[in-house]
C-alpha cells in the first residue's frame, strides 16, 4: 500500500520499520518455495507476477508494534528493530502465501486474462499447473507456519483458510442470484476476504502478546479491526472491477458481472430502481454475464444515476469508520495512527 | 482394504479394533468439514463420493498400534481401546482429507469423468466447485490438525502437502516426455503418493510415542515401511489404470497414456524394444495421448509381449518386501503383522 499512504513526518520511524521488513517477509516467502528441483522452481517463478501490495504482511507488522505497549519508547530510543520477532515475519509471509494461493486459484475460477499487468498463470501454463501451484503454496504456507512453536498460529491459519473456502462456495452458490440481498453479499465478503485480513491482524497482535494468551482485549480489537476492514477492502475491490479501467487495476475489470457476481452496487441499484428501470438494468446484466461487455457502459451509467456508485463507497467509508473505531481500545502510537492511515488508504486506492 | 485383506484367526483381536476405529475417523473427518452454511454442507456431500480404501487412516491406526510396546499385552486383556488415542482418530482423518484433497483436485486435473463409480466432482459442478471444496479440504485438515496440543503433527502434514505438489509439478513438467527414466519415475511417485503414505505412519508412531520424540528408531522404521510401501502402492495404481477396467478399477482407465505421463510399463517396453516395436509403440502412445483410445488393445499386447506387465509387478514386489523389511526393527506384534498383510494386499489389489 506503499504508493497510496501520505504519511506525516512523526511516524518516520515505523515507516521506515515497516519498509525494512517487508523484504525480509518476502525473503522467508521466496526461501520456502525453494526446491531442489528445477523444474519446479521454474514454475514458481510465475508465482511472481501475483506479487502485490503486501497488505496482509503489513497488518501483521503494523498489528504487532500496535500491540507493544513499548514500542514507542523502542522507536524513539532507536531500538526499533525490537518490535519485529521471527514470528512477525513469518507470520506475515504465511499470510501473503495463503492470500497468493486464492488469487492464484482464483483466476482458474475466473478465467482471468489479466492479472497484475501480466499474463495469468492459468492462461500461460494451464489450468492444471495453476491448480497445482495453488495447493504449493498453500501446503508451504500452512508448512511455514507449522515451524513455530506454537499450534495456535495453524490454527488461526487453518480456520481463516477454511472460512475463505466457504465464502467462495457461498459466493459460487449465489452465482447468477439476481435477487441476492445485502446480508448475503456481507456474509461472502467477511468469509472470502476478512477473515485473512482478521487473522492477519490476530497473528500480528499475538506474535508479540504471546500466541497462549486468549481473549486479549488488545488482540480482539485488532482482529475486529481487521475483519471491518476486510469488509471495505472487498467493497472497494468491487467497486473498482466496475469503475476501474484494465489499466489503472492491473487486472481484468468487469469480471464480476460476466461471471455472475451480484456486488453491492448493483444490489442497492436493483432494490431502488423503478419496474421499467430495474427490467433494462436485468436485462443488461444478463447480457454480461452472458459475455456481452458491450452493454459495461450503460450499466454503469445506470449505476451511477441511481447514486448506486456513491452509496457504496459510503458503505466502505462506513466499514473503515468501524475499523478505527474498534482501536480505540488501544492507547495512542505510532501503530495505532498508521493502522488508522491504513485503513483510509484502503477506500482511496484505485488499484 | 478390508475386502482384500485375508485375515487369520489370531490377529482376530486388532481387526475389531480397526474397524471400529475406522468409523471414528470417518466421524470427526465428517464433523469437521460441518458448516452453519446450508449451501456449504450440500456441496460437501459431492466429497462422500470419494470415500475409498481408507489406507492411510488404516496406517496411521496400525502402526500407532505396531509402535505401543504394550499393544499385545492389552490386546490380550481386552484393553484393546487404550491403544487408540484422539491423536490417531485426528492424524487419521487428517491424512484421508489431504488424500480426498488431492482425488478432487487431480480429476480437475485429468478431466477424469469417473471415479469410484460415480460421476466426478468436476462433470457435475464445473472445475469451479472442485477447486474450492478442495481448497476447502485441505484449509480443514490443516485445521483438524493444529488442534493438537503439538505443532509437530501441522509440520508433518505440512511438508508431505508440499512434497506431494512437487511430484504433481515434476509429473507436469514431463507430459509426453517419452524418454522418460525410470529414476525420474521413481521420485515422482516418492513424492506424489509416498511421502503423504510416509507421513501416515509416521503420524501413527508419534501418536503413540510422542510428538516430541526425534529420530525414534521405530518412527523411522514405520515411516520408511511407508514410503517404500507408498512407492509399491502407486506401480500397482499405474497397472491398474493400463490393465485394470472402469468397472474393477471404479475410475477411468487409460488416463495416464491419454495425459502423456509414461508409466513402468512403458518405460521398460521403450527401454528394451527393438528399432522397429520402439517406432510402432511410439505411434501408439501418441494416439493415445492425442485420445485415440482405440489403440490401447495393440499398445497393451505389445507390453505382454515384452514382458513389461510382469516386470512392472515384480519392481512393485521389490518394493513391498523392501517395506516389510524395514518392518525388521519392530518386535513382532499382532501391529507388525498387520502392516506386513496390508503390505501384500497393497499388490494384490485390483481396485
Amino acid at each position: 500500500m506503499q504508493g497510496v499512504l501520505d504519511i506525516p513526518q512523526e511516524l518516520a520511524g515505523i515507516e521506515e520499520l515497516l519498509f525494512e521488513s517487508l523484504p525480509r517477509v518476502e525473503s522467508v516467502f521466496a526461501d520456502q518455495l525453494i526446491s531442489e528441483l528445477p523444474p519446479v522452481d521454474q514454475m514458481c517463478q510465475y508465482i511472481e507476477r501475483y506479487r502485490g501490495k503486501m497488505l496482509r504482511p503489513s497488518l501483521v507488522l503494523l498489528c504487532g508494534i500496535a500491540a507493544n505497549p513499548d514500542a514507542d519508547a523502542l522507536l524513539g530510543r532507536g531500538e526499533a528493530t525490537k518490535l519485529v520477532t521471527n514470528a512477525h515475519i513469518v507470520c506475515g509471509a504465511v499470510c501473503e502465501m495463503v492470500h497468493m494461493a486464492t488469487l492464484v486459484h482464483d483466476d482458474v475460477l475466473d478465467e482471468a486474462e489479466i492479472r497484475r499487468r501480466g499474463q495469468t498463470l492459468n492462461m500461460l501454463k494451464g489450468n492444471e499447473t495453476s491448480v497445482i501451484l495453488g495447493d504449493y503454496l498453500i501446503a508451504s504456507a500452512y508448512e511455514l507456519c507449522s515451524s513455530l512453536d506454537s499450534p495456535v498460529p495453524s490454527r488461526i491459519v487453518g480456520n481463516a483458510s477454511a472460512v475463505m473456502c466457504t465464502g467462495e462456495l457461498l459466493q459460487l452458490h449465489h452465482r447468477n442470484n439476481l435477487s441476492l440481498d445485502k446480508a448475503t453479499y456481507i456474509e461472502i465478503l467477511e468469509r472470502k476476504t476478512a477473515a485473512l485480513i482478521g487473522a492477519s491482524c490476530e497473528l500480528g497482535a499475538r506474535s508479540t502478546l504471546g500466541f497462549d494468551q486468549t481473549d486479549h482485549p488488545i488482540t480482539e480489537a485488532l482482529k475486529d479491526f481487521g475483519r471491518r476492514l476486510g469488509v471495505a477492502f472487498q467493497i472497494q475491490d468491487d467497486v473498482l472491477d466496475l469503475m476501474g479501467t484494465t489499466e489503472t487495476v492491473g487486472k481484468s475489470v468487469g469480471k464480476d458481472l460476466e461471471k455472475g457476481k451480484l456486488t453491492f452496487p448493483l444490489i442497492h441499484h436493483l432494490a431502488g430502481a423503478s419496474v421499467e428501470q430495474g427490467a433494462r438494468s436485468l436485462m443488461l446484466i444478463k447480457k454480461a454475464s452472458g459475455g456481452d461487455s458491450s452493454v459495461l457502459p450503460e450499466m454503469i451509467t445506470a449505476l451511477k444515476d441511481s447514486d448506486s456508485i456513491s452509496v457504496t463507497q459510503e458503505l466502505a467509508a462506513s466499514y473503515v469508520l468501524d475499523a478505527k473505531n474498534a482501536l480505540s481500545a488501544l492507547p495512542d502510537s505510532a501503530g495505532k495512527s498508521m493502522l488508522e492511515l491504513l485503513a483510509d488508504a484502503v477506500i482511496k486506492r484505485s488499484f
